[in-house]
């Protein structure tokens, strides 16, 4: 149901020709209300593509009319032509819209670096979107932003008289600060601008900043959430923050299991550290190691490269009260050996590592990785040739 | 010629059977003096390894009688057994050469993290070892530190009446901070403790430091040079600290070209930073980035995947003003599209890519990388088992 499960807004999904291979490419989401508040997470990249730039000023008015998504090139690095594109691609989306200004007019691209836009084909692609907005539309734009995505994702929670749902992509680039993804999150819920920054940045903060399939950060990272209040129901916030979290959560969880190429999801727990940043910190050293995710994908409990990765942070620890367990087997106990990594059961598709650093009592952190395979190498070395 | 070619120093490579293969796995380095002068490099990893733990107290006192070196474990992850043999095998050391003290006995391993090493064939083969010190062992100590390198590094700079010589291992895991690296470096110059170690840590910050294969870093690294006086020359300390650090950069160099897996040599130069530190971690953020490691793989001259890294680093830049060459060819110009990049020619080993921030004048800063390939994949899922 994606996009559309909540009520209040339509989609489409069409192949405008900016692809070469003919597949969908282009999405468009609107509210149609009554309410258009709007807010928005992008990626901390200092390199901001285009629609990022655009977007991260439409979102300050807290209103967003319309989305408008493309697959088939990213508009990165693509300099003042790229921004006009931008523009003119949400003047476009205005237009055929009859809405009063494309200032509410939320842009969002994903593809290769550095290639300007067909605009000759995006333009028109517009006016076809337009024609085919529907309620029904939300899987179809799911599957006009897929790039390398092997399949689209979607999500929905609907709780008493009001509806969270959303669309995801991305399978590479997965990486604190968001990833090359695009996501557009819908809810009927009756709220305002504020509210909604307020959960969605609380949601990204533990979902999506916390997955990181291979430590690169995209130029284009955008997590937009749109409230109609069609539902004309204010939930309170704990349960709304609790349903988009949960939605993120989720979308989270699809993008790494479909990451380019890997064979293994790790899912990597760094308990009793002193602070939650130390955690954090300690997770993504050890998500980041290319050697443990080259023993991951051989199904090596190789928890010496677990110790090395802990080692090159700043976190709170001592050498010696480090212990390490992978899928529930405490093979390193004390900074040394523990038990028999033979016990270690390493066929499913699922990795869990516990890091306990022994140095306090923060809450445990969650960071998702992937491993490193000869198929993410293959994928990624042919991605622009 | 190697550790030997220095006058004033013996050493033996021997097969002590520490190596399941039988591959030779021992050596040793002897000062015979007149001066047995020190100093020494470590690892930055907070989790350390035993011999390192050893090691770092040893080169307090600035005084270095012997070395010994062994592959096919690197006693790391041990917990007190492994220091009690670390301490054992210098105090066979101290016995064997009828040396004052084990406590001017250096010591280092290599290999596999968390296996305690077999006593019983390391002591008798440091015996061994003692046996076959000669003035041409060089060589032999060379080939015996080796675990997945395919052939054993030297390098040797003579200038008037004094020479600085040395051996390295290492092919994967080399990083800032030092690799999983063991380079024992030797001079028959008449110079005192300080002296050395002022060279020697100026030597490293600008060679081994910026050498990051897979930005993965060692609990072993162990850099160190010894001085034996036996030329009796005093050379200028700015002569001395040049040929220490030719050394040092041809034996980084070495490591490069051997790195586990690589089918790529990537020099990344970055120009015009505001600082030098600046520089130094761009050029990481760039030397890291798996997605641009596969590009070159893929002999793709993929500059956006550069900007993407460059735009996570906190250094001084206008992404607009950003410029990229590949190979001499300037692909991004202004942060935008730039050269045809049709016209890189990257089917050669060496790669070089130039990052010109156009933010400062800080002096150029190099750093060396590998690209990132399937059978460094396969090499070390595989390490282990």
């Amino acid at each position: 149901m994606s996009v559309t499960a909540a009520k209040g807004f339509t989609a489409a999904g069409i192949a405008a020709g900016i692809k070469e291979n003919g597949n969908p490419d282009l999405a468009l989401v609107v509210n149609t209300g009554p309410r258009r508040a709007a807010a928005g997470v992008f990626t901390s990249n200092r390199v901001k593509a285009a629609p990022v730039l655009w977007s991260e000023q439409v979102l300050k008015g807290g209103a967003v009319t319309a989305v408008v998504l493309n697959s088939g090139g990213a508009n990165a690095c693509t300099g003042p032509k790229g921004f006009q594109d931008t523009h003119a691609t949400a003047e476009k989306v205005a237009e055929v819209l009859e809405s009063h200004s494309a200032g509410e007019v939320a842009v969002a691209s994903t593809g290769l670096i550095g290639v300007t836009l067909p605009m000759d084909k995006l333009l028109p692609g517009i006016g076809t979107a337009a024609a085919e907005l529907s309620v029904h539309g939300g899987e179809k734009a799911a599957i006009a932003i897929k790039t390398t995505d092997t399949v689209h994702k979607t999500s929905v929670v609907t709780k008493d008289g009001w509806t969270v749902g959303g669309m995801a992509k991305g399978a590479g680039m997965l990486a604190p600060g968001l990833a090359t993804m695009l996501v557009v999150l819908t809810t009927d819920a009756d709220l305002d601008a504020a509210t909604l920054d307020q959960a969605l940045r609380a949601a990204t903060r533990t979902t999506f900043d916390r997955v990181d399939s291979d430590g690169c950060m995209s130029t284009n990272d955008t997590v937009l959430l749109l409230a109609s209040g069609a539902a004309e129901v204010a939930p309170e916030y704990a349960e709304f923050a609790e349903a988009v979290r949960a939605v993120c959560d989720d979308l989270g969880q699809q993008l790494i299991r479909d990451a380019e190429g890997a064979s293994k999801d790790i899912r990597i727990e760094v308990v009793n550290a002193a602070s939650e940043d130390d955690a954090v910190e300690v997770g993504r050293s050890i998500a980041r190691n290319n050697l443990l995710k080259c023993a991951i994908h051989g199904e090596d409990p190789n928890w010496g490269r677990v110790l090395s990765a802990i080692g090159t942070t700043k976190a709170a620890f001592d050498p010696d009260q480090l212990n390490v367990a992978i899928n529930g087997v405490w093979v390193c106990k004390n900074g040394s050996v523990g038990e028999d990594r033979d016990l270690v059961d390493m066929r499913y598709r699922e990795v869990r590592i516990t890091a306990d650093l022994a140095a306090g009592s923060a809450e445990p952190v969650v960071i998702w990785a992937n491993d490193l395979t000869a198929d993410y190498v293959h994928e990624n070395s042919a991605y622009s040739s």
